[in-house]
């Protein structure tokens, strides 16, 4: 027994038993088409459901999926696991719009979306004998096509699981397995603390990294300089801004509130920065910095640890 | 004549005609150290000042200099060439106290500091006879080291040059061909505007990203689940806060001015997004995030063809 927790993430993942008859993905963009490619091993057939029909094809060649339509209730009708890869505000509309009727009863319904509550609401309506679970893959990249599907995105990642009225105790389990099969570490919490949590380490940011390169451009207007001179600093900071905005619109406009909290707990944090800068305090700018930066690094070694050892 | 253009940087410096008898580096860190390796092949000799004793060795060991002291006086007094690479305090301190009075006549000294006006008001104060350029070479890492230098850091970046009261039009010559020696692109402007384009994309997104960190730090303090599931985004957004605290308030409290003013326009772009998040206007909120995206993708494209065809 000591030698199983020595095994490698895949393994460990069919030991725990994850297998299924039909595994359809709604959604093959990046993370539908990267999620369907990492469980194929683990489903009889694989179906896609995509409105884009050169994505279908894209992800067809590549075999990513068995079968691809653009049809959702045809893609879900006799699939024992479905997984919605697609835009928060869609999985909402798809889960107030008869997408419960589509399948049969005890299939287990996964989402990726990158908030929770919302999608929780929507799930609670959905017809009992649905297992359903809301899912968040702690991953991004800034492409979003299928054509970059990378079935290791997941690997070594947190997967959060956020359990609703619809979730089983063995819809729970079931959910677990697959999210090891995909070689993942699930952790399991509501879904007001996701969403919570998330505002914190994405949504700020990525309206920080929003208003920094509006600010920027203004001052670009007035002097290009600023556009040749931007370094790797501005890079990194501005990388965020470049995300696709209808998603992050739907992120947003579904978070609002936790947020809302965030902006001003950082609006504080930055006011504090600002006092000490134009009241010329370095002394205290500096020793305000320090800690700061510290713990930065912390979490850079340990994120690092956590990676080296999943 | 049509060939010399595809010629490469190196050569093309070569023959811009850069050289000196003696360089002589003050500060040994990641900066100093690759100017030293970069400049090497264009000296009769390279000197190394630097008051740590270990970071002396390292260079002498890395053959980055051909000698090395702690001593300003010594280490400058017989050079035709001096570039200090040292914080931002460190310089103005150096040219408040006594190094001008150091050097011969006509010695050519440049300094890498990463603000210019409160060097370039502190060069004009250098005896007549020394030849002083502001210089800031635009790249940069996270590592402060002269183990880490690299000769080709400095290679197809912009290297900005502020002329001074002191900065006659052979030394602004000399100064460009230096830069040209070490790869890199010169690009005068005087000082006030290198100061607010610096602002706008480097020292406000180091306070944008501190500030982040700090609220994250605190949200951490009540959920650990902040760190385990901070993920890509805030690794980009998080790296300018864990940069040299000592460098960064040298650099902010000699910026004031400019940065306070960015700040201030970053709060109304944040404000805008803000208002248009709560008030749910979602249409807004897309129709505004939009054309900010596409600004940055197109920062990226001409940022990456500048690269390609330096």
């Amino acid at each position: 027994m000591a030698m199983e927790s020595r095994m490698p993430d895949a393994e460990s993942a069919v030991v725990t038993g994850f297998h299924c008859r039909q595994l359809t993905v709604v959604g093959l963009g990046l993370m539908g088409g990267s999620l369907a490619q990492a469980l194929g091993p683990y489903a009889g057939k694989v179906v896609g459901v995509e409105v884009d029909a050169s994505a279908r094809q894209l992800a067809l060649e590549r075999e990513i999926v068995h079968e691809a339509t653009g049809d959702l209730r045809e893609g879900v009708a006799d699939a024992d696991v479905v997984v919605l890869a697609a835009p928060v505000r869609s999985i909402i509309d798809m889960l107030e719009h008869r997408l419960g009727t589509y399948m049969r009863s005890n299939t287990l319904l996964l989402d990726l979306g990158s908030t929770k509550q919302s999608i929780n609401r929507a799930m609670r309506e959905l017809p009992i004998g649905i297992l359903a679970v809301g899912g968040h893959p702690m991953t991004g990249r800034e492409s979003s096509g299928a054509g970059d599907s990378d079935p290791d995105m997941f690997r070594n990642r947190p997967f959060v699981l956020c359990p609703n009225r619809r979730t089983t105790p063995s819809a729970l389990l079931r959910a677990r397995a697959l999210v090891q099969a995909l070689g993942a570490l699930p952790i399991e919490m509501d879904a007001e603390r996701h969403d919570r949590v998330v505002a914190a380490i994405s949504h700020l940011p990525y309206l920080l990294s929003t208003a920094l390169v509006a600010t920027v451009a203004n001052e670009g207007e007035n002097d290009e300089a600023v556009w040749d001179l931007a370094a790797g600093g501005f890079r990194d900071m501005s990388r965020l801004a470049g995300s696709d905005v209808r998603m992050m619109g739907d992120i947003l406009s579904t978070n609002t509130q936790a947020v809302a909290t965030l902006l001003a707990m950082f609006r504080m944090q930055l006011a504090q920065l600002e006092a000490m800068l134009i009241s010329r305090d370095d002394q205290r700018l500096t020793a305000t910095l320090r800690p700061i930066s510290e713990s930065r690094r912390e979490w850079t070694a340990g994120n690092g640890a956590r990676h080296a050892q999943p």
